[in-house]
């Protein structure tokens, strides 16, 4: 097999106008515009091979959802999963769901304050090394960030394998301040949870036998209250 | 050997009056007067055999402990432990500490508001069964207990080997509005962490590699404030 080339690929997602989105600056602000319609829109960043925004994109038709990641060849990959998912759920090209090359540092010139109503955080790189605790997706930097682009119904829901992750990510929710809920230290533990979309790295390790931790984080001024309606009544 | 009779246990609790408390309610708003000064104090709920009670005053001696439990026995094993354990460091009677009979359900008859100013929960019952949920020691009606009797520089410090009764914990503090800091989930996970002084338990559970969970909650309306000064140069 010979693998495609760099230049095969682009050329490949420029193909890909209905689906694909080589420079995300260009909608900031105008996302409802692209899909047409005022639908909540969820975005998932570091989507990876796609196997999530994928079935998500299928499975919640109602809601836009934008997967993002910075490598040409991830694109292409998902872009063939999401086809090939709504061929075989609706039979019809994807709709309500876009692929965006980006990196994710520059997040907030993709997107306007409040344009995002959830955020996806699957099996973030943990980067171990304390050095580059500054580049994990859950650093209070960047919680900054997802807070100016999330809306008052904003939430951000994040799992991983990673320990060291979710435990720095935990220290990282409390000292922003942020709400959370939902908080789980062995997702699947007792059986696989299909209310859950699984990504390909959740797949292999719930097979593996391993935790998989998760956690959602409520934005807005009403975070706490909304908390309450919702769980208090679960303990 | 011949096990001690409820009765010769009762009497030498009675042997004990600078050590044990029989009846914390005389003292409810007066244990200042018990100690003799306006030092902070510390109550460790469910104490067990007393080891960390008794580590923590000698190690502590400007701080005033109470260790509380529901059951006669351990409050004798723990007195005999707290009385060898100063006699080693100080060569004297305990001071700073005081051991409490009493059931945790009451505990807002034994404190005054304001009274205390850290609790300690470590390795309480897990309660498994859903049904006994509201037993579990870090469950929302005991949150709002602590609370009242907690101090502005109030704070809760738990540990346990319970992952279910962490996350279940977790999700406790964070629907009840309640700052966290400093969540650990594997407190011991480079070796043992000397800064810490270990229960019973958590030495038998770190010898057989076991993962111990900890969380500290910040109490008072200005705990993000608080939690910033501390704890945000760490990322």
């Amino acid at each position: 097999m010979r693998l495609r080339g760099r230049k095969g690929i682009r050329e490949n997602l420029e193909q890909q106008q209905d689906l694909v989105v080589l420079d995300p600056r260009e909608y900031k602000g105008r996302w409802s515009e692209v899909f047409g319609n005022d639908h909540p829109i969820h975005v998932e960043l570091g989507m990876g091979k796609g196997k999530f925004i994928s079935g998500m994109s299928v499975k919640y038709p109602e809601s836009n959802f934008v997967g993002m990641d910075m490598y040409d060849e991830l694109i292409r990959r998902a872009s063939e999963k999401v086809r090939n998912h709504w061929q075989e759920q609706y039979q019809t090209e994807p709709e309500s769901v876009r692929l965006a090359l980006g990196n994710i540092e520059s997040i907030e010139e993709f997107f306007a304050p409040g344009e995002i109503q959830r955020i996806y955080l699957n099996f973030s790189d943990p980067w171990p090394k304390k050095k580059h605790g500054r580049r994990r997706l859950t650093h209070p930097r960047f919680l900054e960030k997802y807070c100016t682009l999330l809306n008052d119904e904003g939430e951000i829901h994040f799992k991983t394998d990673s320990r060291d992750l979710f435990q720095f990510s935990l220290n990282a929710f409390a000292a922003s301040g942020l709400q959370m809920r939902n908080i789980s230290l062995s997702l699947h533990g007792e059986g696989i949870n299909e209310e859950h979309v699984m990504t390909e790295y959740e797949t292999k390790f719930v097979g593996q036998g391993m935790p998989i931790y998760r956690c959602e984080v409520v934005i807005g001024e009403s975070a706490l209250k909304r908390y309450h309606e919702h769980k208090m009544d679960e303990f």
